[in-house]
């Protein structure tokens, strides 16, 4: 963990889910100005994105940017595929809702901001225990693109470092809620669903809906989900 | 360089200037099924674009994606913010023209799309010899993208390899135009310059237009240009 005193900006990225809530309360909770960034990405579930507006208009941020990144051009993904179906079991190895480099796209538009903005660290909420099985949440590619960080910007060649941040990539999906809980966030107003209708009701069937229902009863909470 | 027999596509970025249109022809001669990959990212000058699509529609490309990127958005730069002006004069450091993270954001696409098309290389044009200082540009920096490439996709996991290409980077611009010309690039066509008119002229000042200038003379080659 960085030091927020010496310079307190943060990039946070927020998709709407329940991980990105909690990673932008630990930042907040940590002391640093919080530039907050979510993306369109051709994703079905737009209330995703209504989920994010809600959780940042909620929270002390600065600034909150939505930038539109037209991977559906690029395809390949249940999530931004209308074409290919999300599956609602669990299946063999990486599922179809993995979008192809889609951590990478946003890591380096959150680079780009951080660099503009002159902040000193990029919280993204990446777990790497109850999760999807994406390589792209792994501790190892993490430490990857931190050295792309380190090494692609004009501010790194003048000596200034830039912290990626992955505080919830060890925990379980219950210690997630657990410190959401002490800081204080409402899961209600969070998706987490890849099919999520428009008013942000979960399918309670796909991936991440069951991490996240899991999660709820591992950690002893009231699940405050709405469910279609 | 990849062996292009096992599997031949190559995702290859093409800017429209001088380098992308030597690593386009480099990689059609090379044997790829090249899939062309450009991005309007606010830069000012369109026209590069419309040289980008003048080029591609030239060449044995499968695909030609142009991408709209948002990135002045974020701001930061003399090519995507009009309030700050292009140098036309040498200057210390990295320039006001560095854009940042553009060609780690560049990538994500091009590894994203090389995932969905399944190839097997990346061509980008990036030259650390007489160019502007971009940090991006630097063989550290795209070893440690190589990295990402290495960790980041679903394909990575199954053990297909994608390999960054960068067939310029130890070139000097006259080696790079020489090796243009063997391949029968019609550089009349290609626009390098930071500000370009609408009719892709160069203004023959800018840093951009000092190096390729520079090129033509060293390589002996006339310099098919079109100055405003």
């Amino acid at each position: 963990m960085t030091n927020p005193t010496s310079n307190n900006k943060a990039i946070v990225l927020v998709s709407g889910g329940l991980d990105s809530a909690t990673c932008l309360a630990l930042a907040v909770a940590r002391g640093y100005q919080c530039y907050a960034l979510s993306f369109n990405y051709g994703q079905r579930s737009s209330s995703e994105l209504d989920a994010a507006q809600r959780l940042v208009s909620g929270s002390a941020v600065v600034e909150h940017k939505i930038i539109d990144l037209n991977m559906g051009e690029i395809g390949g993904s249940a999530l931004t595929d209308s074409k290919i179906a999300v599956p609602e079991q669990e299946t063999e190895g990486i599922p179809v809702t993995y979008v192809p480099a889609r951590n990478t796209v946003f890591l380096s538009y959150a680079l780009a901001w951080a660099e503009v903005v002159d902040a000193s660290a990029i919280y993204i909420g990446v777990n790497a225990l109850d999760y999807s099985g994406y390589p792209d949440c792994r501790p190892e590619y993490i430490a990857a693109f931190q050295q792309v960080v380190n090494l692609a910007t004009k501010s790194s060649v003048e000596g200034k470092h830039i912290q990626l941040e992955t505080p919830l990539i060890a925990l379980s999906k219950a210690e997630i809620i657990n410190t959401g809980i002490r800081l204080g966030v409402d899961y209600s107003i969070t998706v987490s669903c890849y099919q999520a209708d428009a008013q942000g009701r979960a399918c309670g069937r796909c991936d991440s809906c069951r991490f996240r229902k899991k999660g709820f009863i591992d950690a002893g909470v009231e699940d405050p989900t709405r469910y279609q």
